[in-house]
């Protein structure tokens, strides 16, 4: 939504392409080469610097290559900035970027490095530039995805009053679940020694996941834990129902819009009957 | 069904509404001002008690803020207490309600704090009260969740004999497969020491949930335990497949219905059109 | 199958009920009151058979009661015994039974005990007995279930070689990921000490049940181990689909049957088609 | 695609068949009696050939055995390197089969016991042989399982989309919150000492396998596992609902296909009854 907003931003005074207009085209459209170019340049450096990221943290390269992640991080992180900088100053309307989801994301994952200037100690701050990765949808958005995702998406929309009632039965099943566990296991199992752990068990266990860091050691315990297993593992059931039978009216939505018989001559109605003789609308004969 | 009982409970006698008529109103019924704002104050109760219950079992707030704890636990007692007695003074058949689902649960969730008075050491006893999530559902209820629910559960009314077959299959199979491995790793592998213990195990694979507290060290029983979760990993499929069917069944019902739209007057033909003006096989006015 | 066939084993000569042919409507038939009562007695010894097996394998029972399980084990074991002579007898042909899935069953459940008399130490082998359970399908097999029951497996059936295809691509998955895991952990890591136990780990971890119990520990391990996971997570939709759309066809067929239109008046035929005028099979004018 | 061109790749001259179109039919071609009996053999020196991988890997068998497992594979190395002689020699264009899919997993599979008379110590690449069990594939892909094949692929392929925002959404998330986990509890939690290994518990909660070899300890992380795994939980069912619904659609054109049966010649109505004889609208003959 905010996309289009920003794309319909920006109408450009007469024919003649100002400097700042054509850099809004670079920027903010995909569909001139320019603009291709541009995106997919942004999307080398956003999973360049999401590896920096991922690759810093382990011990090995942390120790001996300091220097160049230092390097590689601060040519990044400068890259990013005239990134940020350039799309404020091209947009008609900067606020509708800056407060957007992508503009909080964008200043989120440039800030860190600055910081780091002036607090020592922000190792795990920088983790934050990670949140970069996001962007890479704002980018495939533009592109023949969007159909698909929107397809999907809906999917999820019309189902969601079933997804809310689904969440409920879940949130209340282990909250009640996990209390009673409180209750039965609490005196003698660690794990359990107070709610929250318990719902957290009761999570680990409903959804299947099972770490094993926590489990029964009573009698009923187990046989408590062994209802939520074979309730967690029926009730999967039901957002795969939901989504399948989501996906297939909108399959069969697309498959009829193929379908269709043919239009009328007169008032150029669609005509959905196979064996129409005359027009459902005007009367026209076919 | 209860609810909708109670609701025909009272018939007003004249047009004039007495005290116990209006307090009915509020309390059960919630498509008056007055009733909407009473659920909403009664969930939002009933949500700091349960946050109460989850908060004091853990240490930290256990061991400073005891006192401030019983304080609100005594406040909201007293609050749900006055909810009971009014439910029941102002219902015109009380015993519908005592002895209803969720009357049980609204005693159930008062009664541990004036347990607690006589009876030590009923820390444990007071987490009972975390029940009263429960009512949310009958607040909930009332609204346009209703029609999702119903949707919903008469998906899962529909698939009662498959769904029981489903689980006599679940129920045989963790029980035979269950003694097996007391048969094959029982003199071996302390896990499996009884067959209430393998059971036990056989749910926890048998689901995926797979914590490792237990698990075979015999080839044999490794055998065993890779048939038992693959048997699982397929089997998830039969409830998901009938969840499905009866979801997309439902649906198409729907679609069906908003799709028809009438007959002509003069042909008989179905009219699946609703914006239709004439009738296409016969071409009369409609 | 061969409960239809045993069913038709016995045709009565004349109306006179012999001893032997009342014997076999009690026993193998369930129409007549005094047979649902048969049923719904072995229904209740097997249920109490699969308890004495369950809690004798418990320490405390096994230890104290010993005596109490012994007396109800020969009193099973007798009254089973009987039932085995009995269904011999009164069955016209008794190979068709004895060697029946079900008379295997049967034969099994009551061997152990005898066989304990003679050997020594054969706790473990009367657990043999949980067996009998199985036959509560057979009984459960004469009702209402049974609809419901063919419909599920013929569902299966229909998906056969869906199904083959599927399992051909776990057991290739685990065989190959098993044995480059061996290759990969099997110097460092005892888990993966050998092939077999390597696959088992690949079942563990495809399956998603994830004991824990061997688990990757290198890089390269790790990293495998993360694709087997996704792998698992993501083909558990198949034998869903496979099932759901099995499911949904067979659902659409029983709702064509009952949307027919009507029959031909002068053969019989089903006319399926709602705007019918002739009947496609003689012609006649409906 | 590569086996189909294999197929047109030779054509006979003239009537008489050459010994070298003679040994192609055998090998490649499975239609004809001499070509369904070389399958066979195929397959079961595959089957016997991986067995020998698997049990060579045990301590026991490799100690005991040594000498007869490396007869064995002697044995099969010899038969599959002429086997894959007589490929190159007969096929017209051997390009065409040595650098196919199924032409690498040949060489791979044969190459290993060359090379470990020259290597020592290589008993783990000798694993590399078990790739071999792939061609079993390339074996049934030529039989029925072919068009039940193709059914699955073509789902599949339709989806393709769907999948790839799919699996995006899915190594975005594990990305995002494997490095909000190391922010987390990286300072407290060994498991959480650097992203990749982060990554990899993300991938272990969301596809709800849970090794538990790493597990949260701060309330913080627990509380975003437990956001992890009711995401995971929530949505295996887009997978699942894809791949049905793109089942269903494929079962639906089976079954309009069958359906269909022709059109009447005097008023153009489709006769969907098989067994028609009439016309259900004009009474005509058909």
């Amino acid at each position: 939504m905010i996309e289009i907003q920003q794309e319909s931003n920006y109408t450009p005074a007469g024919n003649k392409k100002t400097f700042k207009y054509r850099l809004y085209e670079i920027i903010f459209k995909s569909d001139t080469p320019a603009g291709k170019r541009f995106d997919l340049l942004l999307i080398f450096f956003i999973l360049l610097s999401s590896l920096t990221v991922v690759l810093e943290s382990l011990e090995f390269f942390h120790t001996n290559y300091s220097l160049y992640f230092r390097i590689v991080e601060w040519i990044l992180t400068i890259l990013f900035t005239v990134e940020y900088a350039a799309r404020i100053y091209c947009i008609r309307n900067p606020k509708s970027y800056i407060f957007s989801f992508y503009g909080i994301i964008d200043l989120l994952s440039i800030l860190p490095a600055y910081l780091s200037v002036v607090l020592a100690g922000s190792q795990y701050l920088l983790t934050i530039r990670i949140l970069r990765i996001l962007r890479i949808f704002r980018i495939l958005k533009l592109n023949r995805y969007l159909a698909e995702s929107r397809y999907m998406i809906r999917a999820m929309q019309n189902s969601r009053i079933k997804i809310t009632i689904f969440l409920s039965v879940i949130f209340s099943s282990v909250l009640i679940i996990g209390s009673v566990m409180y209750f039965v296991e609490g005196h003698v199992n660690d794990g359990f020694s107070d709610i929250p752990n318990s719902i957290y068990w009761a999570i680990v266990t409903l959804t299947t996941v099972g770490y094993g860091d926590i489990s029964p050691v009573t009698g009923m315990g187990k046989f408590l834990a062994s209802m939520l297993m074979i309730l967690g593992y029926a009730i999967i059931a039901v957002p795969t129902g939901i989504i399948s039978s989501e996906m297939i009216a909108g399959k069969k939505e697309d498959v009829e819009q193929k379908k269709f018989a043919g239009r009328c001559r007169h008032c150029g109605s669609s005509i959905h009957e196979l064996d129409a003789v005359y027009c459902y609308k005007c009367g026209t004969r076919l």
